[in-house]
């Protein structure tokens, strides 16, 4: 069957996650199988390179689907698209990749934004598109922190306790903190870059991160928090809201 | 009485417009007199620098409200906020200022934000907050159809039939557009600022530029249409969507 890897952007807000739930709950994948079911109907499974979270956001997810027809990729795209209406889904690209072609296990790259902004006054653009907080946040400590994660370590102390990962060790290629203006406010957005990533393991990182800006934690503290290798030393975890998904890596992009 | 100037920041998706409608329909100015009222029994009227239409959003609005008591300023704006929820209304900034102080009168310039996105996949995050569409633009086109625009004009082709406004003569002091990455597209952020703007005219003059990107117009037509003073001769209209009052400039700035 031709094979087709799907780049797809979603507001997680009104999602389950991406993974499809029991009955009654809507996940993306989900909305996503019912919309190549209405091109080819029966059932139709996906994979995923992240299975994100409830409320977690992605602009550049991807995923690979199987399809008995050869279809011309734009029109997959487009007849998609159509289907998933009203959901807050939409498929950016798709391409026709090789049966060796896996969304999941084929990524050698994740790539995430965290949206994290300062300020008293209530989001009303961005509600649910960024984690709020009221304390000011001081740069050079957040930075000063996140630089004591990148490298091989064991990520146990920031991992979810439910985590299916087979080993915490993980490679964390970058961790990057700026300062942006927002009305009323200040943003800080955090990018991240990994061969993968462990589970609430973004939003464990900029949880405590956020205490270190707040003064609450010193800089030094998120070392000896990862040298724990405790879940117990974690900061809190952020909320879903600021997370995005925005690129997966492969050996060659399929788009 | 004491006189107070708010800085406002407002998703414009469910409301009827800034200004307050009869019965049945929410507006911007009825949401923020009704939270004036929890802070201050009785009735409140506020006037604002732009009569937003609905739909249409502002990250940086001002208006003024009258109150009996002497209130800290910080704290009106905390209360308002509380009794706004869950409105999208957020009030970024509060000031005292002094009884010449006129939110609408005062003001010497309006700025506003135009974001028109490019891509075929319906948005997401975004949707309401951006006019998309599907067809490629063209940058220099635009900008070369805008420059027409530029200085003092009688702008009664992209002035709203309704308009209230005593004359079409104005002064548009800038016009720019930037090209930004989008995910799965492009962005084209137009910029505006004038001492005053006419009903409909920014809305007016994007859907016009916009036609010229698409190449449907030649830069030199959005001269003839200015100078044709005849609403017939505008392009369409774009939707309020991608449009955003951003700010206000008094003479002596109150926040």
């Amino acid at each position: 069957m031709p094979r087709y890897a799907l780049k797809i952007e979603y507001d997680g807000g009104p999602f389950a996650g991406w993974q499809r739930q029991a009955q009654g709950q809507v996940s993306v994948q989900g909305v996503i199988e019912e919309a190549l079911a209405r091109l080819e109907p029966g059932a139709h499974t996906i994979a995923a390179a992240g299975r994100t979270d409830a409320g977690v956001h992605a602009t550049g997810q991807v995923a690979h689907c199987d399809l008995v027809r050869e279809w011309e990729p734009f029109r997959v795209g487009e007849a998609l698209n159509h289907h998933l209406r009203p959901h807050p889904v939409s498929v950016l690209a798709v391409a026709r990749v090789g049966d060796d072609f896996h969304a999941r296990f084929s990524a050698i790259e994740r790539r995430y934004l965290f949206r994290l902004v300062v300020r008293r006054a209530p989001a009303t653009h961005d509600r649910g598109h960024v984690w709020q907080v009221k304390n000011p946040l001081d740069l050079a400590a957040m930075r000063e922190g996140a630089a004591h994660l990148v490298g091989l370590h064991d990520f146990t102390t920031f991992r979810a306790s439910i985590c299916q990962a087979k080993s915490p060790v993980k490679t964390l290629d970058e961790i990057a903190v700026a300062e942006l203006p927002y009305p009323g406010g200040t943003e800080y957005r955090f990018t991240l870059r990994a061969r993968s990533f462990l589970h609430n393991q973004v939003r464990s990182i900029v949880g405590t991160l956020e205490r270190v800006g707040a003064g609450a934690w010193a800089p030094g503290d998120v070392k000896a928090a990862l040298e724990a290798r405790d879940r117990a030393a974690c900061g809190p975890v952020s909320p879903p809201d600021g997370l995005y998904l925005t690129g997966v890596g492969y050996p060659a992009d399929p788009f």
